[in-house]
């Protein structure tokens, strides 16, 4: 399969990426470019966005990235630093970054954008390579 | 503030955490212990939440306990490993156990657990304490 | 093997834990308790311990403790949050907690004290386990 | 002070730095590049590396790249994975990458290669700023 059909039949399936409004914007092997825009829903009182859906976002990059190398990933271990607040209304971006590719094991930086290009979280995950996608 | 106060006043404003379904079981100084069940439109097509759902969840405790220190306590960094998988319908519960109470900083382990008494994630967070609340 | 000639086998071929002078103190499966006398050497010229001192003594305990599972165990993630300074003479000691046992994956909390039993670091290791020891 | 003043004080009174054998090649604001030579006493019977050891380097690096910027600079939590497997004689090269620079903190990417130029680990930092260098 092409990593752009692994992702699209995950995307289909997942209902939570839905519930986000995620919208893919360029998939390629290892590769991984989404964007999305924080709604009321998400966010508390005073406008900022739960730290969750920040990292629901920066996580879904990932399982799009690491399954488009070709083998269906499972998140290991993940980390994520908040480093300025997201805003009702903001519109995200977030992009991956393959570190490490090896047989067992992958390694990806994702950094997530806001629309003055601020970096709003830095965010890693390692996840473990099973069966190949057919 | 009581530590429950500074709980219900976070709770009522946030409107993630309610959209999550998140029930308080219990608040104590430092002390968080959160349940939440888990809803078809947070999963995928094989019924397995997002990983997002089950951070988003241990966030939320992190976020009780540390206020409930006193101070207004922002996360600096976190991560967690996904033990097992979350399936719709499973009752997750959450609970913290603060780790080191520093003046500037503090540190939390959270474990989140389903119905089966599973350990399903492992959560570490750490979070810088501001001004007090008041 | 037994989990006590495991390690037996991994400390007599391991010259930098016998350079920071690691002492065994208990072996059981999954389990490991160490101790060790910070030096001199170890510290710069206010008398505290390189962070790596402290580092270096809490991956013993997780490779000693994950590889008395009875399978070669690599690590794949590890962190530590330094939670007090550590001094020349203090006398440490790490000890593992096994927080998830599965079957390629293996999950460790390890907690370092100092001599009056405050905690002065917390690590988490991550291991990925391979062939069986023979 | 200058970056490099900062960095030679620090480097003068920190005996375990001295003991890696670590070599500053170049300091600038929030920048640290430094090399190491691994020695037959860093490692194991099969001349691999004690995780500790490419730790402690790249703890150096953060410590030095952090201090740099112009405040005391205390770690609050690193993590690090070690992608591929260090040897006897390896020569190692640790640089920074200043991800976030923050009025109380600072976050770090640094990468260890080796003398193929291959990443032999990925360490993250996040320190807390204190009062001015002076």
């Amino acid at each position: 399969m092409s990593p752009q059909d692994i992702v699209k039949r995950m995307y289909e399936q997942d209902a939570f990426s839905q519930w986000l409004g995620i919208r893919i914007v360029r998939i390629d092997t290892g590769n991984c470019w989404l964007e999305m825009t924080v709604r009321p829903e998400m966010c508390n009182g005073f406008h900022i966005a739960h730290g969750g859906i920040t990292y629901s976002f920066a996580d879904s990059v990932l399982a799009f990235a690491s399954n488009s190398l070709g083998h269906h990933a499972v998140s290991i271990e993940t980390s994520i630093s908040h480093t300025k607040a997201v805003y009702t209304n903001d519109q995200l971006t977030g992009k991956s970054e393959l570190l490490k590719d090896g047989r067992t094991l992958a390694i990806f930086q994702i950094t997530i954008t806001n629309q003055k290009e601020e970096t709003v979280a830095l965010f890693k995950g390692t996840v473990l390579k099973r069966e190949l996608w057919k």
